[in-house]
């Protein structure tokens, strides 16, 4: 840690953040500047909370050179972690495709989808039981009907399947049944959330919330992590922002961000970051080559008839087109396409 | 609802676009324009889902010009709502201060915080007991001791709190004793806990998440209302963008768009927009002139030595001069400052 | 300057990047951490450019502890900078209102709303001759004749008026005439232009980008200062964000971040953050409260006949009430009305 | 265009709007709903400007179902653009690789990369010999000598090379000798040099503005277009958000949204986003997967020695073997890569 003085800081404020220092149990280390004076914090093993420093008179910041993150971060950790989810694997070279629709609407609907989608190459089955929606009038999920139909379409096809939890009663059934329990992400900062999927020891896939830095998203991973959870595949969707392209901007600078700082592996969700159909693929595409380690797409039957977020939905036809073009990107980036079982 | 076709859209793709209003149970009405053809839908008193329509070949938009939202919006209800709590109103040409420290620390701290505050002039108490905080390794408040003591601190203030509530097991603890319910920024999504603290029956304070748009705050406000929860304050906090004068842009053009919008009162919080303590006044003036319904403040016996939040904490001599400011500006715009009993 | 080394950095490359500071001509400083070694480097009174050393094997980030602005910044001098235009004053305890159509479109709209400003306590008139407008096919102003015409409105009502430039020869036209020249948000990184003003020696009102941090402002005003006008003033106009309340968000949380980082006086123009008449008022009177030295209002005679930006144009009327809220919140705030002559 | 008025307007409110719309010459055409009453404008070949009904009485908001371009619109133009380019072709399913250093510094510095770019199979030479910068003290580029030293290195090289335009005289010194034009980002919405750049008929490169929509990027083309000068090719260098991943925020998801809009060809820059050195490539191929036209890539024979911008700039080693993976995509697209001559 660093703390910066004003350049008319007076050696007793520089004295009395000195002091305050040794009372944290560090050691002040001062760096006389030209124009001011900086004090270095040596011994700072844990993070240091910097509160009663920042409001010292005479200090104008301070500056944090260690990472708040540990257990998911690169530094404590070199190699890519790998998890597996129902004998499939997310990271370490390959490229893992879900797919599936936004809600679970009938048995028919997910299980054609399931075995279709498996036909074509994906290897995890995608469907939401219990749906945050912005409004309290909109579809909220077949809830516990929906995680048994899951649960059939995955008998029927083969592949394991990840679904959304958004509180502790949808935690407890779908942690029976469900192969990968989806945090969404205007949940990715509900701590309370976080630790319960964290204790639950289930692979669990944390979407970036929407005004999430790569750190907040990080951090919400280390609340997982610290419950001794160590099966987390982040998801970056979409950011908030003041373009007209999109939903949601994409941001896929943050996939090599987040694999410089983080051994987790990273999934891409192109279709809530575009919102339209027609335009879903190129992004998928954009996705894979950045290096993501899989892709998350809403495939339904029959888009048009969808009961959520249908026009970002493709169709069968339409998603067998684009798994083709995904391989062809995948292997000119190295990867093969993961598989099921 | 009106449905934009685009410029080369066919006869029968236009045909198409009215045969599926018709089947949704409206009334398509068609404009032909010098360059295109746009269909009006008549008779959708209920929000049209449409997204069977966005879909469909030769649509370029879909623009719905109802308000999502029902029971908050002003269109509904065109008086302003006042919320009573323990006694104290918020909304209705006063101007409600509520102060207190980010989190619950000892007796001593909170109990001579409540009696400083209300000896200036405050009307109500906040403080933490369940802090949702970023790290799973910071402090993570003193749960139901702290409201416990905020009880105590009450009783020895006259001041009525409001404490945050960030899942099922702190709303029970807290639905005993608490005056108000606080739903905090990054749960403002967490439609479970919408739903509770609506079925609660209790005041509920709603704060603007760091992404959402007024429209996301008035649809997470429509939840609560919907469980027949009528008595919800809004809080403008500061949303996430790129400027770098301060940790969050307190967006207070919002406060005239929601007078307009909703009849719901609203309040601001300047000390988690701004971060740092010596330039929250300024905001909080702002924040009054702009027409808001109330203030809430950090206040802390010694910010020094608080354990969350203390850069932004005013201590008790800061927040008494700024009392004298706030109640300047509230008389010039026409406000007389709530109190408590 | 502080480098910050990667946690298993060799002590080869920290020695490297020691050789590179001294080849700069500055004095490295090892500061060894339990984790990390930081690299402290002493004596740069100028701004070193960093980027020689980002890119060394094992620098894991370069923190700049220096302010790259200078003559507009606070700490090389302290004492808050007045500016004179036309016999008024900007800065220094008054609060100073322009106010004025959008653009200039006739000798009788510019002169009647001129007398009609000055009659109720503005101090400078406003009024754009260049205009520039997003889109080619909308009215660009009326140039020459359109700073001709704010001369006889001065000369009719005894305010200074401002006008803005956006290229050489606008600039040329308006030098001899204008009593204030005003870059545009859209110009504030045209620094071709910001040179050009700086050298005419004239005072000028910078608006801030949509996009542009306060440092990217001040480093803008840095510009100008650099070719030796000092008669500067900063103007927030309202940044680009996701929110949905107002055409831009007014970011009023800079202003005393601005008047902490900078000496310059800096106004507020509501206008054009809001985007609607019926909401300026309420923030233009938390500009106020905020700590602004003035205020940039759009006022017509005839909002709804304005050749442009007449939504969010006041008429007269509303505008002679507005000054006297204006003036009641800034009595509270200890400020007067600034007046012409 | 479409006219929503409030749900509880009167008759005579909608009576007057319909009398407005007539005086504009259009044609109203009231759309009674069962809350409320559109009114749609026919007619409206033009764009309306719709400021004179946005204040009226009972209106509560205009709607723009037209688009504000026209000439670089997709809907007047269905085929895609070719711009040509010294010989070399943008657009049209090759993609075209741009390279070279941020700034011009040397004849050796510039003709040596010149060289090695093209023999790895780069089409394009970049380099900037006027350079817009942040700070008023930072190396401004070597200006005319600097476009000389880039004629030179094409003459050496047989790649067509681009380079910005700030101003007129700028402008002057590259019309004669560049091959294409450069509007940087921070001159997008310089309306003047857009004309001037317009009416010099030289290919341009047009950069998104940090805070620009599409449709503000669309509406910048327009001018250049409106000036007779169609060789115009759109790029695609980040936005401004709060995302912590990198400088800027590409937006990939605007490629498709582009194509979608306009025939218009669009490159994108992916060092100017990323803005660190190691995580370009993986962006690059981003980009091509998203169906750019082709990329813009810094590449500096010793970047730890440029004077800008080094620490983004690729040295020729790793641009060798960024190009070989380019390729690899882009074949998976579909493209193959343009080559000079």
């Amino acid at each position: 840690m660093l703390i910066v003085m004003k350049n008319n800081a007076s050696p007793e404020q520089i004295s009395a953040v000195e002091e305050e220092v040794r009372k944290l149990g560090f050691t002040p280390y001062a760096i006389p500047g030209s124009q001011r004076t900086a004090i270095g914090v040596l011994g700072n093993e844990k993070q240091v909370d910097s509160i009663t420093i920042e409001g010292l008179p005479g200090v104008i910041n301070v500056i944090h050179v260690s990472r708040p993150y540990k257990l998911v971060g690169r530094e404590f950790r070199q190699t890519c972690t790998t998890v597996e989810v129902g004998g499939v694997k997310i990271g370490g070279g390959t490229l893992t495709v879900m797919a599936g629709p936004c809600a679970v609407e009938s048995r028919e609907q997910i299980v054609s989808t399931a075995k279709f989608i498996a036909s074509v190459g994906a290897a995890m089955l995608r469907g939401g039981a219990f749906k945050p929606r912005t409004s309290p009038y909109a579809f909220q999920g077949l809830c516990a009907e929906g995680v048994q139909l899951l649960a059939e379409a995955r008998a029927a096809s083969g592949l394991p399947f990840v679904t959304e939890v958004i509180d502790e009663k949808s935690l407890e059934v779908c942690a029976e049944d469900a192969d990968m329990l989806q945090i969404g992400a205007r949940n990715m900062q509900n701590f309370s959330l976080l630790k319960m999927v964290g204790q639950s020891g289930k692979p669990v896939l944390l979407k970036r919330g929407m005004s999430a830095t790569v750190k907040d998203l990080l951090m919400s991973a280390e609340y997982i992590m610290s419950e001794g959870n160590e099966k987390i595949v982040l998801c970056e969707r979409g950011i908030r922002t003041f373009s007209d392209a999109s939903r949601n901007t994409l941001d896929l600078c943050a996939i090599p961000y987040i694999k410089a700082e983080s051994h987790l592996p990273v999934v891409v969700d192109p279709s809530h970051a575009m919102g339209v159909r027609d335009k879903i693929a190129p992004v998928a595409l954009a996705a894979v080559a950045s290096g993501a380690d899989g892709l998350m797409i809403e495939v339904h039957p029959n888009p048009r008839a969808a009961l959520s977020d249908g026009p970002q939905s493709l169709d069968f036809e339409c998603f067998a087109q684009t798994m083709k073009q995904i391989a062809a990107v995948a292997a000119a980036v190295g990867k093969t396409i993961a598989s099921a079982k």
